[in-house]
C-alpha cells in the first residue's frame, strides 16, 4: 500500500516509517527538517519502497505536486511539537499546525486521496485537573496554542471528511517519549546535566503529574486503530493508566546518569509554564476495548527513555 | 466604555453597534465591507462616540495600529458567514475566520486588551440529528469549514485567555435572521421570487428543521452574557426551543409575497448541500438560567423577517 508520512523524519514519524516499511508498505516521507533529522531515516535510503522529500507543508504548490495520486493513506504527523515555544511565538502553531493541515487536506482533495491519519494530542482537553477525559469530553478549552491548533486540525479534518467523503483516524496521545526524541522534559534534563552536572533546573514545583507513553506502544496503537476502526471519523485517546511526576523524572535522570551531588532546583507554581497542563488524566478505555495493550507503564517508559537517550540501552532503535 | 466591533458593518454587528451606542458606550467599527454595508451604520456617522474604520483583519499591521489601547471589550463578529461558499472555497473560512481571529487576538495582546466577545456558531456541533447539544457536548465533529473554523477560533480564544489573562464570552447561536440580513435562506427565497415569481428552487427536500432567532433577541443575549457571566471563558448556546422547516419558510415567503401560482421545486436529499446540518437542536438551558427570555419563537422570527425584508414592517430597524 502506498503511504505518505508528513513529519516523517521526526521522532515519531521516522519510527512509523520503519514500521510501515517493515509491513511491506511503500513510504514517502515529507519533512521540512525543522525538528526532523535525515539520520533518523538514513537506514531506509536504499530501500526502493522508501522516498524522502524535503518540503514544507506551507509551500502548498510544491506539496500538491509532491503527493502521488495513488497514495492510500496519509499519516499526518507534521506540526509544531514544541508547546512552550508556541506560547511565546503563537504564529508557529497557527502556521505549522493549522495552516499546514489545511494545505495538506486541500492537496489531498486535489489528488483524490481519501484517508488521513492524524496525531492530535491530549492538549485539546485543556486543564481539567483530575478529571478523566474520554473522547466525548467537552467543553474543549485548550490552554496553549498547541492544544488550540491541534483542535483546529481535528475540526478541519472532520469537515473535509464530510465534504469530500474522506475517512479519518485521529489519535489523542499522552506524552510520547523514547528514542529519537528531539525535545521534551527528559531530553532537556539530560542536556542540562551534561552541561552542568551540579545543578538541574526544573520548571514548576515538580508536582506535575502526567501519563507517558513509550513510542513503540504508540506505533502499535496506530496499526490497531488504522486497521480496526471503520467509522468515517475515528477518534481515540491513547494513554496508560499510570502517571509519573516531574520530580520523579528529575530524580530518575540524576540517578541513571550516576550523579550524586546534583542540586535539583524547582521553581514556584504547580505548572511548568503558562501553557503547561499540570495534571493529565486521559480515559483510554475506548482503545483498550479495541484490543490495545501497552508494554510499558509510565514509570517504565520514562526509565527506558532515559537509558536509551543516555545510550545505555542499545542504539536507540525501537 | 470603549468598545470595538469587528464585522461591525454587517447584519448583526451593525445592530450591536446601535445597541452599544444607545447604552452610552463608545463604538469603533472595523469592517472590510465584504458582507457589511456602510449604510447600515450611516445613521451613526455624526455621533462623536462612533468611529468607522474600513480594514481587513488579514492586514495585521494595520489592525494592530487601529486598535486603541483603552478599548475595554472587543466584540468579534467578523468571519466568513456564507457556509455554502466555504464548502467550495474552503480557504475563505481559513482566512476570514481562523487567521483573522488569530490576528485579532495577537493585536489585542500587543495593545493589552483583555476582554473578547465572540460569536461562534452551532455549526461546531456538526450533524448529530435530534440530539440536543449542550455547551459540554462532544465530540465536536463539524461538517463544514464554517463549523471547523469557528471551533478553531474558540480554541485560540481559550488559549489566549489562559496565556494572557484575558476574559472571553463565546456565543453559539442558532440561525440568526432579521433586518439587514445579507444572505441566508429567507433572503435567497425573496430574491429568487422577485426575479421569477413562478418558481422557487429549494436546496434539499425542505425537511431541514432548525431553530431561528430574531436578531434583537440575539442582541439581548449579548448584553446579558457580557454583563452577567464572570468566568474566564464563558460559553453559551443561544437558541429558542422551537423549529421551522425549510418547507414552511418557502411557503411563508410565497404567501407573504402574495403569490399564488408559484411552483416550489425541491431537490433530493434531506440536506441543502454537503456542509448543511439538516436538523439543529440546541440546548439553551444555560442561558435561560442566566435570565434570557426570547421575544420571538422560530415561526414568529421567520414571519417577522420575511415582512421586514419585504418592507412590510417598517424600515428594517430593530
Amino acid at each position: 500500500m502506498k503511504t505518505l508520512i508528513t513529519g516523517g523524519a521526526g521522532f515519531i514519524g521516522s519510527q512509523l516509517a520503519d514500521y510501515l516499511l517493515s509491513e511491506g508498505h511503500e513510504v514517502t516521507v515529507i519533512d521540512n527538517l525543522s525538528w526532523g533529522k535525515k539520520e533518523f531515516l538514513s537506514h531506509n535510503f536504499k530501500n526502493p519502497k522508501f522516498k524522502f522529500i524535503k518540503l514544507d507543508l506551507l509551500d502548498k504548490n510544491a506539496l500538491t505536486s509532491a503527493i502521488r495520486k495513488a497514495t492510500d493513506t496519509v499519516f499526518h504527523l507534521a506540526a509544531n511539537s514544541d508547546i512552550m515555544r508556541g506560547t511565546i511565538e503563537p504564529e508557529i502553531d497557527l502556521k505549522n499546525t493549522t495552516i499546514a493541515t489545511f494545505n495538506l487536506l486541500d492537496s489531498m482533495v486535489k489528488k483524490g486521496i481519501k484517508k488521513i491519519f492524524f496525531t492530535s494530542g491530549s492538549g485539546i482537553y485543556g486543564d481539567v485537573g483530575e478529571t478523566y477525559t474520554d473522547e466525548n469530553f467537552g467543553p474543549l478549552l485548550p490552554i496553549s496554542m498547541y492544544g488550540a491548533t491541534k483542535l483546529s486540525a481535528e475540526g478541519m479534518i472532520s469537515a473535509f471528511a464530510n465534504l469530500h467523503d474522506m475517512q479519518a483516524w485521529i489519535l489523542r496521545p499522552a506524552n510520547i517519549i523514547g528514542p529519537r526524541a528531539t525535545h521534551g522534559v527528559i531530553f532537556d534534563f539530560i542536556n542540562q546535566l551534561k552541561e552542568n552536572p551540579k545543578k538541574l533546573k526544573v520548571l514548576g514545583d515538580g508536582s506535575q503529574s502526567k501519563s507517558y507513553l513509550y513510542v513503540s506502544d504508540v506505533i502499535d496503537s496506530v496499526e490497531l486503530v488504522w486497521k480496526k476502526s471503520k467509522e468515517q471519523v475515528n477518534i481515540f485517546n491513547i494513554s496508560s493508566k499510570t502517571f509519573v511526576t516531574v520530580k520523579e523524572i528529575a530524580e530518575s535522570v540524576v540517578k541513571e546518569m550516576g550523579l550524586e551531588k546534583t542540586k535539583i532546583e524547582y521553581s514556584e507554581g504547580s505548572r511548568g509554564w503558562k501553557g503547561d497542563v499540570p495534571i493529565v488524566r486521559i480515559d483510554n478505555r475506548k482503545i483498550e476495548d479495541l484490543g490495545w495493550k501497552i508494554n510499558y507503564n509510565s514509570k517504565e517508559a520514562v526509565r527506558k527513555t532515559i537509558r536509551v537517550l543516555l545510550d545505555k540501552d542499545g542504539d536507540g532503535k525501537v
